[in-house]
């Protein structure tokens, strides 16, 4: 068993079907699950026996997960969806830097986008665009520019996207 | 075992380590697995012994999975990366609508940019956007003015973006 490491894990879109190998495969390894409580439970009944740590929605997980490799034990920090894409990923690469004796294992996962689309039949046939809605971290202006940039990166989509920003727009408006 | 079925599944990046639990059930249950050439290869090991069918990088397969599900049989038709994105699916489902005895589920699989950004770190930590270079079915100007509205979409990307703009198009004029 691998020693001083920390796999950031994509758990997919929860159900265990959805994992890859690799990803069960560091799950298997570890010797805790660390991550946002909603995710923890989403592992915690296939390894009961695991030791866990569940958090709130804060990069305090990224520290303690790196500490803890550091005395000596392998720790999975898992995340909805992919490692990376509004993952732990890269909030713990960025810590990673001061705790130099621990190794750092990005393992990749189904996005939210991908497991959905499959649900849907071939939405996402051809490019395509992430765009998070969520305005806390990001002024709503930049999230409408990002749309609108989208909308006009495909000209036969324009109409159907403009209707959609409208939408967004309006049901935005709606909640407050 | 399902019958009058096509699978359109998702690999991933092609080591056995990347499937999902739900793409090796579909490989596992089903009874001939039918792709382009390339992929085929990477699952053939896997099952040895199952029949398979590999094919150019035509749309032939397509119609050839759903004749062969119309006879009773389970098929399998994977793709690299995930089966919706740049993948099989939504071909698949255009022509299905000929053939309403049969059952099209799709798996979807880890993509290129999902498998690669991994193995860089995180490069994807938030929105992004998945552009092919291909020119073969779309016109260059349409692929430069959708990296262009990309490199909109976040104005602190925008000198990077325009410089790898700037790279791609010395690129394209050096290949011809």
């Amino acid at each position: 068993m691998k020693r001083n490491l920390v796999s950031v894990v994509g758990l997919g879109p929860g159900d265990a079907q959805f994992l890859t190998a690799q990803a069960r495969h560091a799950l298997q390894e570890a010797d805790v699950l660390c991550g946002y409580t909603v995710y923890i439970d989403l592992v915690r009944p296939l390894y009961p026996e695991k030791e866990t740590y569940a958090t709130g929605m804060t990069r305090d997980r990224c520290r303690w997960a790196l500490q803890t490799a550091q005395t000596g034990k392998t720790v999975a920090l898992v995340c909805s969806g992919d490692a990376g894409v509004y993952g732990m990923a890269s909030p713990l690469l960025e810590l990673a830097a001061e705790y130099p004796d621990v190794e750092v294992e990005v393992v990749p996962g189904l996005t939210a986008a991908l497991s959905g689309a499959a649900v849907l039949g071939a939405p996402l046939a051809h490019d395509f665009c992430v765009i998070s809605l969520s305005d806390r971290l990001t002024p709503w202006e930049m999230i409408e520019k990002r749309l609108a940039c989208a909308a006009m990166g495909d000209a036969k989509e324009d109409a159907r996207a403009t209707y959609h920003l409208g939408k967004l727009s309006d049901l935005l408006e709606y909640v407050g």
